[in-house]
C-alpha cells in the first residue's frame, strides 16, 4: 500500500477569467473545490492508476471549510483517514488567467497544529505505515511546527517497514535528510534554498552526506537528477523534447510514480531506468494533462521519449547542462 | 422596521497582499470571510445604528458554503430569514494590494432560482414588509431571472404599505422604475448602461418618466444627484472637498442612509437637505472606514461639510459639472 501524509492540507479552489486584471472586477463560474495539498495530489494520481492508496491529513471536524473538503475527499473515492483536530482548515486559491494560461496563487500559510494533534497524527501514519511498502510525506508544514517532526514521521514510518518518500522544502527538508529518508524529491529552488548551494547536483550531494539514501532533483524542462550515496549511480532523465502545458502538480506525478515503483519493488538506487523514466513520464503527462495534476493514461507514450543518462562520478557541475 | 432583500447572496472571502503579482505565488492569511451580497451589507449597517432590520436572503441549506454564510450571519447579530433553497451559494472574491489599496474582484456569477424559491422568496418578503417602514432590494438578480421579478417584490412591499428601495442594475433598475418603487440609487455607470442616457441628469430624469419616485445617483467623488418627478426639486449634495480610501460599500451606506430616514418618516421628495446630508455622510464615512462596507460614529462630523444644492429646473447637464 501507499501511504501519503499531507500535514498542511488545503481547500484548493480555482478560478478562470479570461484575463485577469488587477484592480477589476471580474464575472467567473463556480470555483472548482478540491481537497488539496501535496499529498492529497500523489494520492490522486497512484489510486488513478489502481495501487492500493491510503491519504493521512489532519483536518477539522465542524469547521464549514472542512466540510467542503471532506464532502470532496469522499466523492474523490481516495481511501483516507483524516486526523480530527481543532484548528480551522486553510484554503488555496488558483485563478486561472486563460489569455496567458498563468495561475496566481495565494496560498493560506494554516493553522497551528497542537502537540496532541501532532502525536496523534503521528501515531495514524505509524498504525498505517505497517501495511504499507511506502509513506509520502508531500508539501508544506503548518506554521510553528517543530524541527522534530519531519524527522519523527521519517522514522516511524520506516520503523514499520516502510518506504519514505519526502517531498518538502526549507528546514524541514534537512531534517528529512538527517532522519535518513529512502528520497527526497526538492526541486531547484527548494534544494539550493535548503542547502545554499545554486548547483542541483552539488546540493543533492549534500542531502546525501546529511544522511537521505537518495535524492531527486526536479529540474523542470530539463527533467531530473538522481543523487546516491554511490558515485556510480548518479543519473539524469529528460525527454528527448520537452512538452509545453500547466507544470502545477508535476512534482506530484513525478513523487506518484517514484511511489508507485517503490510497491512495485524498484527503487532508483537499483532499478535507475524503468524508476526514472516512469517519473519523468508521469511528470510530463501532468504538464500535458488538461486538468493540473492528473496523469492521463497517454503517459505510455511518453515514456519512449524518456533519455537516461548514467553521469561519470568525476562529473563536475558544468557539465551537467 | 427595515427589510433587506439580497436576491444574489454570496460568501465574501477578502484576502490581503503585499503586493499582487500576476502569475506568482503568494504566502497569505486566512481570508477574512463574511456573509455578502449588497443587501446583508445595508442590513449590517442599518443595525449598526440601531435601527431594527431584517435581512432577507434565499441560501441553500447544506451546501458546505452556505454553512459558513450561516454561520457568520449568525455571529453578525443581523436578524435574518433565510429562504431555503437547493442550489449552490456563491463565492465572491476580493484581493487587496497593500501597496496600491486596490482590490482585484472575482463575483461569481450565482445559480438560477428555481420557481418555488423565488415564490418562497416573494412570500417571505410579504410577510416581513407587513411591519415594515421600508423595503431595500439591493444587488443582482442570479442568472436567468424572469424579468417580473424585480416588479413583483416592489408591488407586494407597496401592497404591504413599505417604501421601497431598489439598488440594482441593468434590466431590472428598469423594471423596478416601472413597478413604481420610491426610490432607485444607480451609480452612474449602472444609469447609463440602463437608460443608454450618458448624463446622469438625462437618465435619472428617464427612470422618474418611467415611473419612479425618485432617483439618487451616486456620482462618487461628486456626491450625489436627486431627481424627482417635480422639476422644482431636483438638488446635487456632496462634501466640501472629498474624501480619500475604499470605495467598496460607500453606496450600500448611502442606501443604508435613505432606509434610516424612512424610518424616521423623511423621505429625498419630502425632506432634501437632511435625507441627502445623511447619505452623503455615511457614505463617505464608508469611504474613511477601515473596514469595507461599515460606517464609523465619526460620520456625525462629515455632516457638517455636506454641501446641499437645489438645481433649478432650467438646468441643462452641463451646469451639473
Amino acid at each position: 500500500m501507499i501511504v501519503t501524509v499531507t500535514p498542511n492540507p488545503a481547500l484548493d479552489l480555482t478560478w478562470r477569467t479570461a484575463r485577469l486584471l488587477p484592480g477589476e472586477s471580474h464575472r467567473v463560474d463556480a470555483a472548482h473545490s478540491r481537497a488539496g495539498g501535496k499529498g492529497l495530489n500523489v494520492a490522486r494520481i497512484t489510486h488513478s492508476f489502481g495501487y492500493a492508496t491510503r491519504a493521512i491529513a489532519p483536518v477539522a471536524e465542524r469547521d464549514p471549510v472542512a466540510a467542503e473538503f471532506r464532502a470532496e475527499l469522499a466523492d474523490s473515492g481516495v481511501p483516507h483517514d483524516l486526523v480530527r483536530i481543532d484548528a480551522p482548515l486553510r484554503r488555496s486559491v488558483s485563478i486561472v488567467d486563460e489569455g496567458t494560461g498563468q495561475a496566481t496563487v495565494l496560498n493560506e500559510r494554516g493553522t497551528r497544529l497542537s502537540d496532541s494533534a501532532r502525536s496523534e497524527l503521528l501515531a495514524t501514519v505509524a498504525r498505517a505505515a505497517a501495511t504499507a511498502a511506502v509513506v509520502v510525506l508531500s508539501g508544506s508544514l503548518p506554521p510553528e511546527t517543530p524541527e522534530h517532526l519531519v524527522g519523527d514521521l521519517v522514522r516511524v514510518a520506516r520503523d514499520a517497514g516502510a518506504r519514505t518518500i519526502v517531498d518538502t522544502s526549507g528546514p524541514a527538508l534537512l531534517a528529512a535528510a538527517r532522519a535518513g529518508a529512502d528520497i527526497l524529491k526538492p526541486n531547484r529552488a527548494e534544494l539550493a534554498e535548503a542547502t545554499g548551494l545554486d548547483q542541483p547536483l552539488e546540493g543533492a550531494r549534500r542531502l546525501v552526506a546529511a544522511g537521505a539514501r537518495c535524492v531527486v532533483v526536479s529540474l523542470g524542462e530539463a527533467g531530473l537528477l538522481l543523487v546516491t550515496a554511490d558515485p556510480e549511480r548518479t543519473w539524469t532523465a529528460r525527454l528527448d523534447s520537452p512538452v509545453s502545458g500547466n507544470p502545477t502538480g508535476a512534482g506530484d506525478a513525478l513523487v506518484a510514480a517514484l511511489a508507485c515503483a517503490a510497491v512495485d519493488g524498484k527503487a532508483p538506487w537499483t532499478d535507475p531506468v524503468p524508476v526514472l523514466t516512469r517519473a519523468v513520464a508521469w511528470s510530463a503527462a501532468a504538464v500535458l494533462a488538461p486538468l493540473a495534476g492528473t496523469v492521463d493514461p497517454g503517459h505510455t507514450l511518453l515514456a519512449a521519449r524518456v533519455v537516461v543518462t548514467p553521469i561519470p562520478s568525476s562529473t563536475t557541475e558544468g557539465r551537467l547542462a
